[in-house]
């Protein structure tokens, strides 16, 4: 008798049991057919959720003004899920602490609700893994989802900026602006936020943003920069209002739905490759594929004809 | 009347040709069908190159580091090519701008071959095109290939690791060990250099590698640890030669043969996956997706269950 099994889970995590929904998630984490059973099950939930994705380089301070936005949010009396998303290798135990330092802060509030993902090694599972958390989120009614990078590598900022408001986080400093422009933050930017703006180089920094915007080709809705110090509280109201203009922004000049409708097809992309990869894989461990594989090594045959033969794609 | 094309352009650049290799780089960076067709060409050329990576977190002294070793190579009187992986945004100069730096050093230098390439924007585009870069700069007899990363993203963490030997920079100074870790580093080391050795430090950072290998099943090759301050030259020597002893590890025990082997079949995976992305990006760009495509947006059909019958693909 199976007694925890998705569809309980998912009746128990809407009537807000968070114990049922960390379970929920885990089966997220861990992929597979349940994890595509549960996207079944709550795709095309009505989605109400509003995703902000906060990311910065690491020590910028993204956990402070996560849980600074997340007394905003209570402060209207909604409830908020924090996925702080952690590349961190098997080895090591960041995610763990990073709950356990952060949950202190919120441990008695059941309004917020706080989860570590990490990739487990491989790059395609947090591309799904992630969207399908929102969904699981979205489908137990969170009003709020902030998704918060720990550092900033490709593919978490790819996924954060894929949230409807993506803030980025930087601090004074010479060249810390350039940096993220080269990390590709300045392409996924709706807001900055100068965090530790009580150091030197403030001014500078905004200065730098500012120059980098102008020499991009923004339309529309220009990034505002707001300068905070987040240990302390200050500027956290205007970045939740920076925050709440960009959604109505979004929600006015029909951006925002595009903009979901590109991500759904995003996820269809990504649960394509993953299936193919899958496929792949299967047919890769077949025994009449050793052959092949022979003539791969030897030099006989070239990964893209075999490519071709394997999928029975014709050349173009 | 084509009269570069890359048949001959191989013909130069097997002949030292420089700017002929420069454009198959060029060509190789792109991707697309003339990237296949050159990968086609060399496949299977006598490999006698000899990869390594080198990777750490940015500010360690790779380049610096990479430099000294090109010394070494030259001193033997061999040829050397070095990729450098720089995952920067399209809008930004640091590939050119790193190529022009270290490019004086070595300018007038024709044995020494010094190329940058950047992801483009796109993730798949690098675990493609470094591979094909490393096959013709084989294909071109360098007995050297040097792959460099700037940061340490997963991916480039993942490419250069595929490497023959890896070697791992790490800086004296707390956490900085445990750092690497934290990015996978520790997993693909054949061999770690503290850099920047005369600072303080440095007993600790060798302690703490020694514990974190301790914790680890390494069998046969147990990473050496080498301690250098590569802006003077000190200690390069030592990495050379426990480069060479990693080498002879790999010939004598087989294992390397067993890498290269699982390094091809990873291409073939990357290969096959950008093919199936080509032909999905087909599918979805098809007249008959536009009412799926509805379906999916309205929530009617999950993602998961149009991607099985995109691919004709069953549950299974």
């Amino acid at each position: 008798m199976v007694v925890n099994n998705a569809e309980q889970l998912l009746l128990q995590a809407k009537q807000s049991n968070r114990v049922a929904l960390a379970k929920l998630l885990s089966i997220v984490e861990r992929g597979g057919q349940p994890a595509r059973d549960l996207t079944r099950l709550v795709w095309g939930s009505a989605d109400s959720t509003y995703v902000v994705g906060i990311t910065g380089a690491p020590g910028a301070g993204k956990s402070t003004l996560t849980d600074q936005l997340i007394s905003q949010v209570r402060k209207r009396l909604l409830e908020v899920a924090v996925v702080a998303i952690d590349p961190t290798s098997p080895f090591s135990g960041g995610a763990i602490l990073g709950d356990r330092v952060r949950m202190q802060e919120h441990a008695t509030d059941g309004g917020v609700f706080i989860r570590s993902m990490a990739t487990r090694g491989h790059l395609g599972g947090l591309a799904l893994a992630v969207p399908d958390a929102i969904r699981l989120l979205a489908a137990v009614q969170f009003p709020y989802v902030f998704i918060e990078t720990v550092g900033v590598g490709q593919v978490e900022v790819e996924i954060v900026g894929a949230a409807d408001t993506t803030a980025v986080v930087i601090n004074p400093g010479w060249g810390d602006a350039v940096q993220a422009n080269k990390a590709g933050l300045l392409e996924i930017a709706d807001l900055f936020v100068i965090n530790k703006a009580d150091r030197d180089g403030s001014r500078d920094t905004r200065r730098d943003i500012e120059l980098m915007l102008e020499m991009s080709s923004f339309e529309g809705w220009i990034p505002p920069i707001i300068e905070t110090v987040a240990t302390e509280g200050k500027g956290i109201e205007e970045v939740f209002e920076a925050i709440e203009s960009h959604r109505e922004y979004l929600e006015k000049s029909g951006i925002g739905k595009k903009r979901r409708e590109a991500r759904i097809l995003e996820e269809l992309n990504h649960v394509v490759q993953a299936e193919i990869n899958r496929k792949v894989s299967q047919l890769l461990s077949e025994p009449s594929f050793a052959a092949k594989k022979a003539e791969l090594i030897s030099g006989d045959i070239d990964p893209y004809s075999l490519a071709m033969e394997l999928l029975k794609f014709e050349d173009d």
